[in-house]
């Protein structure tokens, strides 16, 4: 608890928030006090090319196990998103050695560079390059919002490091993270077993029809764009209600243009924000909506186009971590149960070269990316002493299923 | 033709439209420009307390039966709304000079002050004090969009007129004014005769629910005010749709907070527009509503506050001046249909108190305040003979049925 609220310190804003912005002066400060807590616990610390943060303890017993998460937050961010998932893992190192355990294999925590992707996209970026998902020459040449550019700020921060990318393949992985969602706390249960992290399409669709009078245009003769995005909005809630399961579907922007009261109008631009867990059914609610949106764009006379913003298949983590997971949870929580993630973390990455898996704490009203986050010190403790027993049933693991 | 095109030259603007905002410098040099007309053709010209400039043929033989409709524009507005009901007015009693026809009664046209209400609300404010409906000391303490006060800007132009308000009632009143609606083309019609105005309902609906992560939020846990109003602006369609005949609703203003592709809004404002030529189905249509919202309110778990804009009765013409419209039509035009107006004209104030009606032509395409507004000149000629012989066979009737 005395981590995170000194960690909270640096760029702290107000409401108990945080913003420490991917390789800002903040997130410098950030890290250099991270790392010397790692270097205080004994830790063997490295820093990549894309400023990942790898501190290892118990090194040469082979293939570390792995644990960590980001310290980067959104602008105005809370206290434990991503935070507590780097300094659970210190707590974790401390706690084993004020036992005087000895895990069977060399633990490592990372801090990965710009999960927020607030600053510079995409998000996930330092776990990203870390997997061999991006080329280190590209993640160095990225632009931020405020013209600055990766590589520069990296070497301005000092964390340019030396350790190529991608980096080694742990033998496993597992985060510890605030769910950044409702359920746990609505649904009374301490520890969610992250199961992976559903697939998300996003959509900008812009329709165009035809301007007109309110009160002389009789409704036979509209061609309204207005009422065609609130039918897809309906639509995608019917949708998402008979797909049921873990399907989620959202309309979160909507423009109409010219936006008048008695002005039928003449465009209107709205997202469409659909996940699922499994990538056949994301694909198929894809279609379904393609499909109603063709049929009512000819029934209602408009024109409509669609532009991707965003395609990521679901992530499915490693059954045994899972189960390892769900089994330490068990033991050591009051409740436990299996759940997707509806976030991107950088577990998703990570389990490209490893087995992986993900703890979930709950939050409280589900609230994050906000100063007003928060998970109870409890919840906080029951989650890092499973991380715990976790990385240790881990590291007995001779080989993983593939 | 060539009186339309000379008023459409002050104030002229790109596309071949208008500036004439109500009481402005342009709005003054084309009243000067009509009024010589006026004096070139002998008429007795009056200006009165709001402005409203009578211009009298024939005086002497009892109440005049009045034409007439404004000169004033949106600020991008045509060159045919209101223009062409003043101007077809004058032809009229040119065209009679030229036969030496006297009719029975004189005849009035009159140009009434800001009937558009771009600059000072509420639009018809000439029309409305010229009946009765508003006192001319609250009317000349109006305060524009601008910050000017009517009753300074009439002194200004100088069309502070003495003759008192409410001015006489007429014998009759017709106006001849452009569709501003698709109707009359798509049906092929070239003269509607109008039966009335419809009534108008405008209310702002705010929605409110809670903000939350577009992909952490199960859809059984959101109360979304953005798929609130998609099923509202849905339901109106539906509405619309069941209840048939003249009944039109518009959602044309929707703003979604914080509007963000991820994020499941907080807050959504929605502007409802709801029209009926007949008032108790206009307040049939608008308890349904409330209704409906009120369940749906209930069933999604957010908050609904509503605001009304605009409320008006709808307006009835008079029986025997639609009859006379419709029959003069009949045989001066290819083929009339009876109508109602969806928007709001000078007619509908004078209808308080006399006997009134109207004359539509074409509206290529529907559009109207817009600087592309245009009636083919072949439906202005037929649309002011028709006005002609309307004017003769209501100054013709002693008395009307009441």
């Amino acid at each position: 608890m005395q981590r995170i609220m000194d960690l909270a310190s640096i760029g702290a804003i107000d409401g108990g928030g945080c913003a420490r912005l991917a390789l800002t002066d903040e997130d410098a400060a950030g890290r250099d006090l991270v790392v010397g807590w790692m270097h205080e616990l004994g830790m063997t610390v490295t820093t990549d090319v894309i400023g990942n943060v790898i501190g290892t303890w118990n090194v040469g017993k082979g293939l570390p196990v792995m644990t960590g998460s980001h310290i980067d937050t959104v602008r105005t961010g809370g206290k434990y998103d991503g935070n507590l998932g780097v300094l659970a893992g210190l707590e974790v190192i401390q706690t084993l050695q004020e036992a005087s355990i000895i895990p069977s294999r060399p633990i490592s925590v990372g801090i990965f560079t710009n999960e927020e992707g607030s600053r510079f996209a995409p998000d996930m970026l330092g776990s990203l390059v870390y997997v061999g998902g991006l080329p280190i020459e590209d993640a160095l040449d990225i632009v931020g919002i405020d013209g600055a550019r990766v590589g520069d700020e990296l070497e301005r921060i000092g964390y340019n490091g030396a350790t190529p990318c991608p980096g080694f393949a742990p033998h496993a992985f597992v985060e510890l993270h605030i769910e950044q969602g409702p359920v746990l706390e609505r649904t009374n249960v301490k520890i969610g077993a992250v199961t992976g992290v559903q697939g998300i399409s996003w959509q900008e669709i812009t329709i165009t029809g035809q301007s007109n009078h309110a009160g002389t245009t009789p409704m036979s003769m509209r061609r309204d764009p207005g009422y065609v995005a609130a039918k897809i909005a309906v639509f995608l809630r019917d949708l998402a209600d008979r797909y049921g399961g873990h399907q989620v579907c959202t309309v979160g922007k909507v423009d109409l243009f010219p936006n008048l009261v008695n002005v039928i109008p003449a465009k209107a631009v709205m997202t469409l924000d659909v996940r699922n867990t499994d990538e056949n059914i994301l694909a198929e609610a894809e279609q379904e909506i393609s499909q109603f949106i063709e049929s009512l764009s000819k029934s209602e006379g408009v024109q409509v186009a669609s532009r991707a913003l965003a395609r990521f298949e679901p992530v499915i983590f490693h059954p045994q971590v899972i189960a390892i997971v769900e089994s330490v949870s068990a033991a050591h929580s009051p409740s436990v149960t299996r759940m997707p993630s509806g976030a991107g973390h950088d577990a998703q990455m990570l389990a490209r070269v490893c087995p992986s898996a993900m703890i979930f704490v709950p939050s409280v009203e589900g609230i994050s990316h906000n100063p007003a986050e928060f998970t109870d010190p409890d919840d906080l403790v029951t989650g890092s002493n499973i991380l715990l027993q976790v990385l240790i049933e881990l590291s007995q693991i001779e080989e993983f299923d593939s």
